[in-house]
């Protein structure tokens, strides 16, 4: 069968007679998909059948009639985005992307949900790893946000390349919902600030079956979803009969897509389960229907019960068009692309570098080769190390969670990301070209779009965040989900610790590094002055497949004549090295020249003490154990003591003693609550030299770690 | 100055008489208010003067003329309660908690904001240690959640004690916010909530400022607020004169308190730093405004600039009546509780108890002495040992996030809490005496408002909340300023390990206990079967000051016969022991089994292995150094392995080598993913058998930690 021509800019035709010419075989088409997912879910005896079998209508609006992408090019850069945001419901995901004829989700992957291959296409959540897949979700309401960054990023790209008669980026984001991501904060969040930014090109799709795990949504939610959504600034459409009416719901999206300047939010009623004996209820959530129902379900469409996975040859035909129609977009789109790059060379070059990921060459000679000696907070370093560098090289997209005036990323001239429009009715200067992001209060939101930017293209953007480290406590599932996604995002944290003072133990981080310290293909680096922080900048821009937190103090801090940044590189580095040391020193960070400080204490009492630097156990962890040992000398008995007002958790693997912290801090000037804390460095040094002579005395023991 | 009669029950008589009476002082007393708050903020050069001086008007509004509370008796029962949510405008608080004359508060105190006084009573943020101080707030959004905690604490205790002619609970709760309360996710999740549940004794006073750190709210935020608030359902109140207009903020507050069946949200338009030179102005939120410019403000307002800190006796007149007035208020309710108990004694023995904070003498006596031998999911034994006590003992508020089915807190005969009238709507079986919370899917407000019922008073509410471990990342920042706040809440936390199988990485905390081991007065608990969760309770019921994570498995565990519920309580123990062991083997929670079945493998092969079941690092951490000594052997030179399917930070403390993981998880069926991860008995011996080689080779030395 014929499919229309598609457009690739614009607004492009609409699919609606095709709807009609195709409409005879929807109804076999909806009923083998349901009758699919019961199945793949039976076979396990597990999964979650529900949901998908509810949304199969909109799936065929969809992945049929609307969005645009190629299932044999999954990565064609202009595709639409599709963000599975209930992403429990994966396995309607993973049924359109084999029906569509996506190559890698051949028809054994797809039976391989919820069994024990390891190598499977169909984990419990979708993965982007996996062909089709543009964002790992399961946490929920992450999608939303998800979503929202890609659809900035699709603005970004078009208000810097995009030309009189050449869209080169014009691709649509579409993310499906279900009742909880309207009830999680981090969705909510970015709901507001999507409806802020007046996402045109966004449309949230609302799986409205009013039920959640514990029953109905009545039970949680009586609010007005719609009357909501139009005060955050959405564009909102209703579909009363979700679970049938495909021309309605293709009319709807396709509303959605020429929406003039806001985001669109689809309220699709649906039943979930429909056609099992738990339709509409909670039980079709998250179990298999059980086999007699599956078979009574197949019994009631007009399916052979003792038929499994049966997809005819119909339904194969009614799909089977949609691989060439990809194509014919990407042959398109290259076409417009190679016409742009020789009508705008400059910006056609630049568009391929920004699609290859690649950061200039140049980047590293941006960042300073020394610092003034003067004292200087790291937070402050961080701006004269990165500003340079965000100034010029417009792959970073930098945000900050209402802390401009804390977090020092401004550079000169910097535009702001923000609908052209607020020029006039808000006198703010910005439009989508622009690169500083004001986020709001809304950390978690900040953390998860940015995710959604960085998942647009691979290092097409690198997002910065920013905060107070003790809110990355806030944006730490996003965080988390960025690392998951071996995404390159870089969190400025500055307030790293008791030295921030005044605010208090509700602003002061005790307990927060463990969490990251700990978190998979993350990057906890404390710099301990300008220099180290350059080390800590080098680390995260080279690291494309990771995330990193720069964590920076508040607080003037003196700047080292002994560090380096490429020793920061390698997590932990000797600072200052001595002969017949008595004991090894480690210090992090807003604390590191307390240790040198007590060194030479030390030393005024004839004890020999050597000085490590140790801003990232993770990037010392990936050193020889050669280097390590060089580094910490416990192998030859050199005792180590850590100086972190921090929880120890993990330290313990390096240092035989440490002087932490392990209650809640405590409101007061800074340089009053490290004294408070027992930080004064006539302290420290004593805390030290008492724990030495109990080390000499044999009162203490090798494996015992000592709090001093 | 007489002050009319408050009446203790029911709606009171209107203050707006006195309004009118007092208001000739209105003008002295807000321009002092501002004037002290700018000098406070000056004397130390620091601090968040604009809000408080905006917020003047509203502030004697509430203190003057309608808060409900004694000044004398901060600790009143039936005060009503407020939250400050913005709490980085706490000299709002303070100075009117000064002015109102509790006793605590002296000039001194007040003045000793910023200051390095140790004993300080005025910290960055309000905490709740301090008189007059319902909760700690200052990371923003959490104070909303916990003003409708404290809301539904009233709902709850009214529905069951109250009687016709006994309003025995009645207050009503205040809560101040900023903009970014409305920013912030978990905000919007108690808005949301609070609208469901039709807290019609909740009042969210919005300080309108339009001003945030980054400068204009357009520059985050263009909703249209109050149509959201109305679309949440809530009334919407609002006042455009919200510097000045004293009696039209009376108004509106006494509106709210009478309002029908809706929360109602204020919204006053005010304007921060008001009277500054910063006014109006970003500038004016974080910083003191400078000496010569605080100079002006009091010419311009007709003050000698050379004073500081001037309280005119018409001022302190103005508020001088209020503690005697909240003295009649305890007088009234003291005789009203005392008529109640006699009328209705059981009841009013039973209100005692529960303002006493104890539980009935005999709670132990319903956890089960012993548990059907079959092997059992720790979440199964967390209801086992519970839901005998939730059922009984009415102090216990037991909530989820939507995952009633997985956590097994339901006991017979629940009442969910709800407002009655949703029976009617929805057929929804609950009212304001249930103690039943469906939350929704909000994790994060779930614990925010948890830590609201708790704050109400003194463990006259233990708040339970439930969900998967991996979602109390979403509500870390909740769960930190429980425990800082010394609040007994036990947080039932299920699918703890990569054996929770096919939600994959996503679902599977790797990283998460390493924070919560780290994190202050707070329990991570993790059992290893039935006998061992009856431990964890006991533990966390026994822990009036402190909050717990009892962490548990999704899948059947067996049931050990070494296991001992009093082994729990001191964080270790002794599970099996050897004499001339070679090693120890460390279990924990849902793999504490893999422990005695590796020690057995290791028998077969002549290796002697001593077996520790160690549940919670924190609570063996408060055993003395003989028992930790007794536990581990290490002093002896035994080495220990623990086996732990999570990241190996802070396990170096007490062992020399771990099987831990330190990547993501893997969506696989439980049993295949533990294999997959390492995990599998053969392979976890083999293991151990490789690393006992290392040591007796002393390839291994003392002091470093090795992960097999």
């Amino acid at each position: 069968m014929a499919v229309g021509p598609i457009a690739v800019n614009g607004s492009g035709k609409s699919a609606l007679p095709l709807v009609q010419q195709l409409s005879k075989d929807h109804e076999v088409v909806l009923k083998t998909f349901r009758l699919l997912i019961a199945d793949l879910c039976q076979q396990f005896g597990g999964g979650h059948p529900g949901g998908a079998i509810g949304m199969a209508a909109i799936g065929v609006a969809l992945w049929r009639y609307v969005m645009r992408y190629a299932p044999h090019t999954p990565d064609y850069f202009n595709r639409d985005r599709f963000v599975l945001s209930n992403g429990h419901t994966c396995l309607f995901q993973y049924t359109f992307l084999h029906l569509t004829g996506y190559k890698a989700m051949t028809f054994d992957q797809l039976k391989s949900y919820h069994s024990d291959r390891i190598d499977a296409l169909c984990p419990g959540h979708p993965e982007i790893e996996h062909e089709g897949i543009e964002v790992t979700t399961g946490p929920l309401g992450q999608g939303v946000a998800n979503a929202v960054g890609l659809a900035m990023a699709t603005k970004n790209l078009a208000a810097k390349f995009n030309q009189p008669g050449y869209d080169l980026v014009s691709n649509h984001t579409w993310c499906m919902i279900g009742d909880a991501c309207l009830q999680e904060g981090v969705g909510l969040e970015a709901i507001s600030y999507a409806g802020h930014l007046k996402l045109n090109n966004l449309t949230v799709i609302y799986d409205n079956n009013q039920i959640t795990c514990d029953g109905s949504v009545d039970l949680t939610n009586t609010e007005d979803v719609n009357a909501k959504m139009r005060a955050c600034g959405w564009e909102v459409i209703d579909v009363e009969n979700g679970c049938y009416d495909i021309e309605g719901l293709v009319k709807a999206l396709e509303q959605a897509r020429v929406s003039k300047d806001k985001p669109t939010f689809i309220n699709v009623r649906t039943i979930i389960g429909l056609g099992s004996n738990v339709a509409g209820m909670a039980a079709a959530h998250g179990a298999a229907f059980g086999a007699p129902n599956v078979a009574q379900m197949k019994k009631d469409n007009g399916f052979n019960p003792n038929e499994h996975f049966v997809i005819g040859e119909s339904v194969r035909k009614f799909f089977e068009d949609l691989p060439a129609r990809g194509e014919s977009l990407v042959r398109d789109w290259n076409e417009l692309v190679k016409q742009y790059s020789a009508q705008y060379p400059e910006l056609g070059g630049e568009f391929q570098r920004r699609m290859s990921g690649e950061l200039p060459s140049n980047w590293k000679d941006l960042i300073p080769s020394s610092f003034p000696e003067k004292p200087t907070a790291s937070r402050a370093s961080s701006g004269l190390v990165f500003n340079p560098i965000a100034e010029k090289m417009e792959n970073f997209m930098v945000g900050t969670a209402d802390l401009s005036p804390s977090v020092n990323m401004i550079w000169p001239g910097k535009v702001d990301f923000q609908h052209p429009g607020l020029r006039t009715t808000c006198n703010i200067n910005g439009n989508y070209s622009g690169r500083y992001i004001h986020y709001g209060v809304r950390e978690h939101a900040m953390c998860a779009i940015s995710n959604g930017l960085a998942a647009y293209a691979p290092n097409t953007f690198i997002p910065v965040t920013s905060s107070f480290f003790m809110f990355y406590l806030y944006a730490a599932p996003a965080v988390r989900m960025g690392a998951l996604q071996r995404l390159q995002i870089i969190h400025c944290a500055t307030h790293d610790s008791i030295g921030m003072g005044e605010d208090g133990p509700t602003h002061q981080p005790i307990e927060l590094a463990a969490l990251y310290r700990a978190m998979p293909n993350l990057l906890y680096i404390r710099p301990g002055d300008s220099e180290e922080t350059a080390g800590a900048w080098i680390t995260a821009l080279e690291a494309k497949k990771t995330s990193t937190i720069i964590s920076t103090s508040r607080h003037a801090l003196p700047q080292l004549k002994q560090t380096r940044r490429d020793g920061v590189t390698r997590g932990a580095y000797v600072l200052q090295e001595a002969e017949n040391a008595a004991i090894t020193l480690i210090g992090v960070g807003a604390e590191l020249s307390f240790a040198l400080e007590v060194a030479y204490k030390l030393k005024e009492s004839g004890i020999v003490a050597r000085v490590v630097s140790f801003p990232c156990q993770r990037l010392f962890e990936q050193q020889s154990l050669e280097y390590r040992r060089s580094v910490l000398q416990r192998h030859r008995g050199v005792p180590a003591v850590v100086i972190e007002p921090y929880a120890p958790n993990g330290w313990e693997r390096y240092a035989d003693a440490g002087v932490c912290v392990k209650r809640f801090g405590h409101s007061l000037p800074g340089k009053v609550a490290y004294k408070f804390f027992g930080y004064g460095i006539e302290e420290l040094t004593e805390k030290v030299k008492g724990y030495l002579g109990r080390v000499e005395g044999d009162e203490v023991l090798r494996r015992e770690f000592v709090e001093l």
